[in-house]
């Protein structure tokens, strides 16, 4: 792949992604810009800018192979190995989370869940075992994991955070309301709830600007 | 406001807002864009480049009134009106939207749940009546709402739209990993687990691409 790649486009990278499989699946095997960027809301122009990015794909005419195209771009989003993922908290969002039939499905692996309720720690949630949290170290020990998701109160939530750092947990996916402060080496991916419905009250409020 | 705001100061808005939030909590009256930028990641020019935006607070020197600045950002994204929502799908993600705290305390405020497990329907979570998805219509000829959350598997979610659509319902909260085809005048905003994730593990792929 060539050079840095911008933020804009690993935005726009699992779209691709999701839109291709769904192609696959309905048995298209090729594709043109402009049928994609029709149904990815795109202008053709940006979909040969963006694919080109990762290598030019696609001949003048003939459109990307649907396959094809998926798997390189599966490749570079890291799909192609297995993450072994735990999951601090066993709340709705937590069970949500272990329950995505998707997660698995592209090689998020969960081996574990952590929780402090008496009514959970010791149960299993699918088959994912749920431990108590005090047992994160040991756990952690034992089982290295690449992802860990925090599906926690806020209040726990940075604590935890180093807890797990100092496990050697490198990469966090944050469901906690707030930017938590991390080292530099630690990569944290927010899915900001509160933020994303508030983008929605933004366009309800504002609606009438955009149709004046 | 002056004329259009980019989609980038849009997606940076509910972040102000909730460093704001945190910061008046903290009981901090006054921040410089210097302060505030290394809370958010971003550059003290930026700051005030998106404050500006709508209609520039703050004077030379001084920074910024946090609270000013909250409420003003807090009436530009919609939140000093009420919103009405309804909860299509009473699973782990419906379940965790209708419990999240900050949802009712910024005003979106949930009057029913739809679902199809009789297990679930005609009893309450926490105060919010679960209805069966065959009462929908008759529920928003009583009841107009203002934002519909899709939290029902992929298939049934584009069917639903559509209903939702037909009763009046003109914004979406959409969960189901899919990018529903809507109506020009309804807006959809989405939240893809699976892109959010996916980003992580580009980014645990790539690790070493921004090391080197």
């Amino acid at each position: 792949m060539a050079g840095r790649v911008s933020d804009a486009v690993i935005r726009r990278l699992p779209g691709y992604y999701r839109h291709l499989r769904e192609l696959e699946a309905a048995g298209v095997t090729q594709i043109s810009s402009h049928e994609l960027g029709e149904r990815m809301n795109l202008t053709p122009s940006q979909i040969r800018q963006d694919i080109n990015c990762f290598g030019g794909f696609g001949r003048q005419g003939y459109g990307y192979r649907v396959s094809e195209l998926k798997g390189h771009i599966g490749e570079i989003l890291g799909l192609t190995r297995e993450h072994r993922v735990i999951i601090m908290g066993a709340g709705n969002i937590g069970c949500a989370v272990a329950r995505y039939p998707s997660f698995s499905r592209e090689g998020f692996r969960t081996i574990a869940m952590f929780d402090v309720a008496e009514e959970k720690v010791g149960r299993e949630l699918d088959g994912i075992p749920v431990y108590h949290i005090d047992h994160l170290e040991e756990f952690l020990r034992e089982h290295p994991v690449d992802i860990a998701v925090l599906a926690l109160p806020k209040r726990f939530s940075y604590e935890t955070l180093k807890r797990l750092y100092d496990c050697g947990v490198r990469a966090i996916w944050n469901f906690a309301p707030a930017d938590l402060p991390h080292p530099q080496d630690m990569l944290v991916v927010n899915v900001h709830l509160m933020d994303s419905l508030q983008q929605l009250s933004y366009r309800m409020a504002h609606r009438d600007d955009d149709l004046s």
